[in-house]
């Protein structure tokens, strides 16, 4: 197999293309009735396919929602590695978005799944929570780093029930969020790949307060949920990750897209419309 | 359908006949080279179905690591789907161990994968872990009671890099595994099913050192990592966990009982030598 470019390198490459778009695909229950699509692994394909022939070519990359997938069972989940793997087969840079958690041989098994070169579920990146400790996840950073992948760990939800965990103090001083930023800034610093963007990186939602902690070290890439129809705005992202390479930064939009319905003219319509006001939104800044 | 048996009335019932210990049941990478297994959903599968043949009738409860079925894709979670399906005509409580985390549709899309009457992943209970924030898993805590299940979060992990972000101190002055516990209290606190064992469980490491909270007002069921293989002992367990009903505590165990290899016979005075470990040194606490 010939040697994979780094993930950093790969994300780079399609922002400074598209700019920071990332589609949600979210075969929900309420996105599956409200396009008309049956609530089965059938209907979560179709979704998902035509959401994926909507972006292609317009944006830097899709964020599959492995649990619109799970819903469906052992079905749901066979339907998802063939969605990933068009995915990437069209272009896109494929970040499961499955929050995965655990320590040792877990966590390793978690790799095999989603990370390693040979995995079943084939993506780009993978989403992790970090609640066992960033340490614990090392099964997944060190599959990712051999395999060309990346991994995104959550530091900052966009949802206010997590505040009260994510802005605790550590002993180190630090907020949590802020440990956790740190300590995912540390692996990229050990991790020379050749890229200028290690491939830990970070999720901080758009409508997070701002810590103290300088994002410009972090050492990758930031996937940022919350704006759109969680109510935050592309203006919010400009102002929270002012000073940084926008390149580095992957905002996610789904419900905002898939609202227009299943027409493909007027999804593409809308894709356009959504990167070029994130485009003039972060240029701004 | 007949009105399900509450899942705290169930655990009571389970860990009443048989003591507290839960097996593990992980198809894991070294665990099905030991086995002499393939490292496929078809070997994840046949170790799977021993590991409940051995069990079957002599303990309370099995906990099978979602990620050991996840590692083979699809095909490995339609395998899952039956597993946990035979487990429970086996007569035994089946935690599916997956710690899901996510929020909003999202969450709700794993109720319907795990907890749901109709979930195609049949179980009793679910893990799930907080870094998101406890309040955004209510739509699982939802689906648990309505359905008569359970679910497990994540207070307490029992490996060491876990410890700066759970001992970290939350502006409500507890540190984030008690701030995690007092929510789960809270929650069980307005769950009245007839039971006096709340659907809202906890996992919460043997190796744990002492917190300030106290265990008894937590309302649900312990489910007990880092015995055996991990290092923890059934004498930490007793004393860390002294003073509760030992009828809401589930001990987990599975290399130390797998390691004996895949006979029958072997397995199953394995179990029984742990089992009565465990009663033992409960009973003595």
């Amino acid at each position: 197999m010939a040697k994979q470019i780094s993930f950093g390198d790969r994300v780079l490459a399609a922002t400074g293309e598209f700019g920071p778009l990332c589609v949600g695909i979210d075969p929900s229950r309420e996105q599956l009735a409200a396009w008309g699509l049956g609530l089965s692994a059938v209907g979560a394909e179709r979704y998902a396919l035509s959401m994926i022939e909507a972006v292609a070519g317009l944006v830097a990359a899709v964020k599959p929602q492995v649990a619109f997938f799970e819903q469906f069972g052992g079905r749901g989940m066979i339907v998802l590695e063939r969605i990933l793997s068009d995915a990437q087969d069209a272009g896109l840079i494929v970040i499961a978005d499955a929050k995965r958690s655990d320590i040792g041989s877990t966590a390793a098994a978690y790799a095999s799944a989603w990370l390693d070169a040979d995995a079943p579920y084939r993506c780009d990146a993978l989403t992790l929570t970090p609640y066992l400790g960033v340490g614990a996840l090392k099964p997944c950073f060190d599959a990712a780093r051999a395999s060309g992948r990346g991994v995104f760990v959550v530091a900052r939800s966009s949802n206010p029930e997590g505040v009260v965990l994510q802005e605790a103090t550590a002993a180190t001083g630090r907020t949590v969020e802020d440990q956790v930023l740190a300590e995912i800034a540390a692996v990229n610093g050990e991790i020379h790949d050749g890229s200028s963007l290690g491939p830990i990186g970070a999720v901080v939602g758009a409508t997070r307060t701002a810590s103290t902690f300088d994002l410009s070290t972090m050492g990758g890439a930031f996937l940022i949920p919350g704006v759109g129809a969680q109510g935050g705005t592309a203006a919010e992202v400009a102002a929270r990750f002012s000073g940084l390479d926008t390149r580095s930064l992957l905002v996610n939009q789904s419900r905002s897209i898939a609202s227009v319905g299943p027409d493909l003219g007027q999804l593409r319509e809308k894709v356009l419309a959504e990167r070029e006001g994130l485009r003039i939104a972060l240029a701004a800044s």
